[in-house]
């Protein structure tokens, strides 16, 4: 039987960095400095008022490794993109409008050709978001960055600012047994669960395929199935909350499914079962292909790295289940019920016919 | 005679990095999404309006190599204050009142004890600043950083959100020959020069010194003096607003004394000239020591690389010099003279009884 391969083989240890984490709970010393009342804790970030019942939402994201998959692909016009999503995606979880978006590359070298290049996902992604790009960051630290290839390295950092209103803000609260979980379609595997991906899908990194073979079951080949640009959800999400109550939103990265576990803090006594996953083809071979690599990666491994289909979700009242769907369809995502939330603790899973317990 | 050595010698081309900021043009195309009116194009970073004669400043900006000096010193506990400064002293160029910081590190792995180090510096930082960190993101990515121990690699990355009232906005507009230039005093090379400071102090980067050594004319370690933090300028930049028109707001960062130049396209007909300088002795052993290694770095070039000794500058009318002094002083940061206004355009400096012709 072949050893159960983690995220942590792939080079990310989830333990140490929840610990990571939890050292970062230091940083509410600051919040005394809030210059216009309090802050407000929310499941996914927090929020600080600006004037009366107004509030702003400022976050900073990475796109990860998925640099290094531009760089083998030698494409890179839409990882802009992805940064623009990571950040923004974040935003829209306490219900805010994103406003503007600046990023920050650190790279090998400034070459004029690349930035280009970059900038066009940059502004796509902001069109996309409807956001401003008041600045943006380039700045060369070759000793400070990896590339694939030499000169071509560089690191993406994206911060994004969105405004909300106090009866707007997705608080977390009030989830009851019985609310639907609603996914939003991914665009494949996004921003998160790259390393492990790479690990069993490139043979740059100890993986299977070459970058450009088109393995059965994908329609191209595989490193732009890869690189294919994490979807943003600024749309359907506002949207959907400015006709109905949303009562919690989270964003599908890091951790992915083990995230709803957060909510639990707001809302006591629930938990979560989810039984519609049809995860895009990428999912399959990356599981399929790391059982032949003898690096078998279990079902419960898949839940807590990849999106496995869906970027996002949002928790409403059942009886707002399908007036939900129907405007976050109409912004043009496949939408649909993955799940609901129910009186036991946990995260459970059903997957091709299976139950698996997350947590 | 040895030959001139340059900032691009140290690994960064600034003119290479001229053309890529230019390509960053294309995101003047993000403005049209600009949700309550208008983007207000200022000389260093833009704002866009929330609202009736209210706008916010987003600004991204990373340490840059400081970070290396931090590992070479075996010390984390202040770099965080660097982030913090770079980023709201680059907010407050607008006139804008920083509310919010948010920082991204990149690292090799998730140390908690390290963690702990950085987030010292960072509330530090934040709380001179008088600002809230709502939410500081750490990501694992040992592929796509480099660090001078193994374990130890880290990039930092911080933005930052300020407001300014319409009527506060420091325009860099009505800059008129006799204003005063109003230096701030830095607290050492701050984050800028760093690489080609490195390059000539430290034997580990091909420099002169080991670390701990205490050369003639310093007080304490050179990789202490050059790990000292950056000034965070929030304070007497407010205060001098508050009560006095600020025409131009400069952060002396990259690229030094040349900065100015951007303000010759908000007020025309104009120039500088400098004539007000005492660097901190780190200044004077940086180009002493590039002598005594054949590496002659020629003054021009220490204007165009270091703040020589004034982190920060603002520019107010000849009557108003005076107060501004005051004003900033009393916030606990020498504060003086630096230059003026002309009227023939080019950046002049006098130093050590030596005209230098900038630009």
């Amino acid at each position: 039987m072949p050893r159960k391969f983690t995220y942590a083989d792939a080079g990310v240890d989830r333990e140490l960095r929840a610990k990571s984490k939890k050292a970062l709970k230091v940083l509410k010393e600051t919040y005394r400095f809030s210059r216009y009342g309090k802050v407000v804790s929310l499941p996914f970030g927090n929020v600080f008022p600006i004037g009366r019942n107004r509030y702003l939402d400022l976050v900073i994201e990475g796109v990860g490794t998925k640099v290094l998959v531009a760089q083998l692909a030698e494409k890179y016009d839409t990882i802009g993109i992805d940064g623009v999503a990571m950040a923004v995606n974040d935003v829209i979880r306490s219900g805010a409008m994103p406003l503007a978006v600046a990023d920050n590359i650190h790279a090998h070298v400034s070459n004029p050709a690349l930035v280009r290049e970059w900038m066009k996902g940059v502004v796509k992604g902001a069109a996309e978001a409807e956001c401003v790009v008041p600045s943006g960051e380039i700045g060369d630290v070759p000793e400070l960055i990896k590339g694939l290839v030499e000169g071509r390295g560089f690191d993406m950092v994206f911060a994004a600012v969105g405004e909300v209103s106090g009866e707007k803000i997705i608080s977390g609260k009030n989830i009851k047994p019985g609310d639907a979980i609603i996914g939003l379609r991914s665009s494949g595997i996004h921003s998160n669960g790259v390393s492990l991906a790479r690990s069993i899908l490139f043979k740059r990194w100890g993986g299977k395929y070459e970058p450009y073979y088109v393995p059965e079951g994908l329609e191209r080949e595989v490193v732009h199935e890869v690189l294919e640009p994490t979807r943003i959800y600024v749309k359907p999400l506002l949207r959907v909350a400015e006709e109905l109550k949303v009562k919690a939103a989270v964003h599908i990265t890091g951790d992915a499914y083990l995230k709803f576990d957060r909510l639990t803090k707001f809302s006591e006594g629930i938990g979560f079962d989810f039984d519609n996953f049809k995860p895009q083809p990428i999912f399959e071979l990356i599981q399929k292909t790391a059982s032949e690599l003898g690096r078998m990666i279990v079902d419960h491994e898949m839940f807590k790295t990849f999106n496995m289909g869906w970027g996002f979700a949002i928790i409403v009242d059942k009886a707002n289940r399908d007036k939900a769907i129907d405007i976050s369809e109409k912004t043009g995502v496949q939408t649909d019920q993955i799940g609901h939330v129910t009186d036991s603790e946990g995260i459970k899973i059903l997957y091709k016919s299976r139950k698996i317990i997350l947590k």
